[in-house]
Formats: C-alpha cells, structure tokens, sequence
C-alpha cells in the first residue's frame, strides 16, 4: 500500500532527523554543565561528564578517567580558587554530531575574584571529542590549549576543523 | 488496526520529543535575548521576560514584577553605564526541562568601556527558574550571585545542580 | 478517510516545526564556527560563511563578499595577533528565524596574549543577517559596532530587537 509506505517513510526521516538536533542538543548540555559542575566545588560532578577511558588533556598534565580529574579538582590550589571565587565560562561550542560521535569546539575562559577585582586567569582553546555510550554522550577526549603558548592553541584549531 | 495504532504512537513520540526539543531552543533564545534588550537602553524589553510575579534577586535587592525590574533600568547610574558603553554577555545556559518549568544555569559578564579601556565589571553566577505561561516561558525566579562574595554565587550553583 | 488526512497533517506540521529547529541550530552552529575558523589562522574559512554578496561591516570599514574578508585575514596585523595568540569568543547568539530568513544578535569578545597577560582587546555588539541559499545558511550582512564609541552599539541593537 503506498500511502502506509509513505508514511513509514516519513516518520523514519522524522526520527533520524530529530535524533540528530537533539544530540546536538545534548552536546550543548554537556558543555554547558560542566562550567557550573566545577564552579560548584564538587570534585566528583564534572569528571562524570568524561568516559571511565576518556582523557583530559591540559597544558599541564594528561588525565586518564573521572578519577584521575577528581584528584584534580581535590587540589588546595583549585579549592582555594574556588573560595576566593572563580567562574568557568563555556564559549558557545561549534557542535559537528556524526552518528555516535560527535565534535565540540569552543574558546573556555577562567575568571578569578582577587582583592575585589576580577581578573582573567586563563583563556584557552578546546576541542571535545565525544561518543554516544549506555548512559547517554560522554567526553572520550578533550584537550585543552592556553592561548598565546607558542602554536599549541592555534595547531589544535587546525586539526580539529 | 495495528498499522495505525503503531503510526499514532510514533506521531505521538515524536511530537513529544520535539516539543521538549522546541522549549529548550525557546528557553536559549529567552537568555540570549537578555543581554541585547538591555544594552539597547530600553527599561521595558528585559523586564518583560520576567512573569508578572516574578522574582529577579540580585546582590543588591529582590525585585517582583517587571516594572520593578523597569524602575532599575531608569537608574541613572545604569542610563549613564549604557551611554559610555556597556555590555551584558550571556555565558552557555545549562538548561534543563521538565514539562511547563524549566531551570537554567549560566555565567554572565559585563564589560564597561572607560577612557577607551574595556574593565569587567561584574561576573556573576545565574540560576534561571522559568515556567510555561499563556504566552510562554516566563522567568519565575533569576538568581545572581557575583562571585568571591563570600560563598554566595558557589553555594547558590551547588543548591541549583 | 479521515484517519490518513489526519496523519498527513501531523507529518506536515513535524516536518514544518523540526525544519525551523534545525535552521536555529544551524545558525547557532554558523556563529559559533566563526570564531575558530578565525583563529585557526586560515584566511579562507571564515569569509566562506558569507554569501557572495554578502557583507561584512565593521567599525573600520565595510567589505562585500569572501575574497575581501579574505584579504582583511592576510593582513600583518592579523597574522601577528593570530601568532601571538588571539581568541575569538562568540556571545551567546540570539536567533529569530522567518522562514528563509534569519537574524541573529550576539555580543562578540576578542581576548589577546600579551607578555604573559591576557588583555581585552575588543568588546562589540554585532546583528547577522542570514539567508538561505543552495549551499545552506549565509551571511548577508554582519554589523559590528564597538562598545563605546558613541551610540553606535546601542542603536544597532536597538534597529534590530
């Protein structure tokens, strides 16, 4: 019967079709959290965002697993950041979603409260690299480039484009 | 008929899903629209997001309703911060829906130009409470907490997550 | 019969409601890739989001079309802040889209690495207007004014809320 093929048909693309803005909507999310996840001072919420085998890769160390950033975020010096004030500012993310992976870009910024007076701390390019797993997106990989350190931020735009 | 029962409940899947879809692209565009209808200097276009008992808490007061909003916006200190240059910028909201209230949570920063320099003026966490009125999503609540106030704007994210 | 006319009119109205999500998305999508185009350090990426007739108009001056953008990425100046390093931040873009047209309004940061530091180096308001074209969503004119230089910033949000 035609009319019911065409329907079928219809709703399939239909589906596909909203599957895919609502991944990209769900990246969105992911990015978005994970600003308030850390500014809340809770060393465990944002390092759930990242795959028990997901990386974080800063300028200063490779992270393997929620528990290695955990420790991270254990650290006096980012406690201290955290009581004196300090606000992790997601750039708007370019979302590119390619079946169960998907590709974030976006410029993070890191303001700090000092003596009444905000500062920026660090300003830094990043390239998220995410896969759809049992519990929904997670972050496989994210690295993380300090603007102006030679061409590390520069390169890492490159590639990822 | 089993075919048009299966093709009823994929319609109604479906426009479930993007409804859900649809509020949360509304509820994006509402805290992007923020920062312009302020910048532009009118005292009644932001306040309008605002429910007409609708609470906007700030360091420095708790308004309801938005012509207690407008009066804030009459300020001379705030017309003259418009007239040498001023800048509201909307961090990423996290927002997060479930059926007619919705919750989202971001950074916002505003810049100043003075004497030709850009300053930072205020960076504050922002928790958003939004409900679905007649004529659509309302804030309910804005909550804006500078950051390094003691464990103001830390606490009110952990309270939001 | 009933029952098909009344599915056709479901599937018309999905198609017709998910078409104007995924034009926000995507529009969404074009603002945020903007900036890492740009600080990639190609000179050719950024300006291919404008239409052929596009334009490009900045305080400094008003370019039509890619290949002019283009140049404006090869200049010297350019070229040393993309080295030194520069971060391109798009403000959250708020998007109203009118079938094959589109507006979208953001605040846009320029941050720069200088000796270490990292400084402000520009704060703008900026209107896109888009259109639908074979090859998707393009710029046909991009606004962008400076804080405080005058009312320019302001009244350009003012003619575009």
């Amino acid at each position: 019967m035609t009319e019911v093929t065409e329907v079928a048909a219809r709703l399939d693309a239909l589906e596909k079709r909203l599957g895919i803005a609502e991944d990209e909507l769900a990246i969105i999310r992911l990015v978005a959290s994970y600003g308030p996840l850390v500014d809340s001072g809770s060393p465990d919420l944002a390092p759930d965002l990242l795959a028990e085998d997901g990386v974080y890769d800063v300028s200063y160390g490779r992270m393997t697993g929620p528990a290695a950033f955990s420790a991270l975020l254990k650290d006096p010096e980012h406690l201290n950041a955290v009581k004196s004030g300090i606000a992790h500012v997601m750039g708007l993310p370019w979302v590119r979603v390619d079946g169960d992976r998907a590709v974030a870009i976006n410029c993070t910024q890191i303001y700090l409260r000092k003596d009444g007076e905000y500062a920026i701390f660090r300003i830094a390019q990043n390239v998220w690299k995410l896969e759809r797993r049992p519990q929904g997106w997670k972050i496989i990989e994210r690295t993380n480039r300090l603007i102006g350190e030679g061409d590390d931020a520069r390169a890492l735009l490159e590639a990822a484009i």
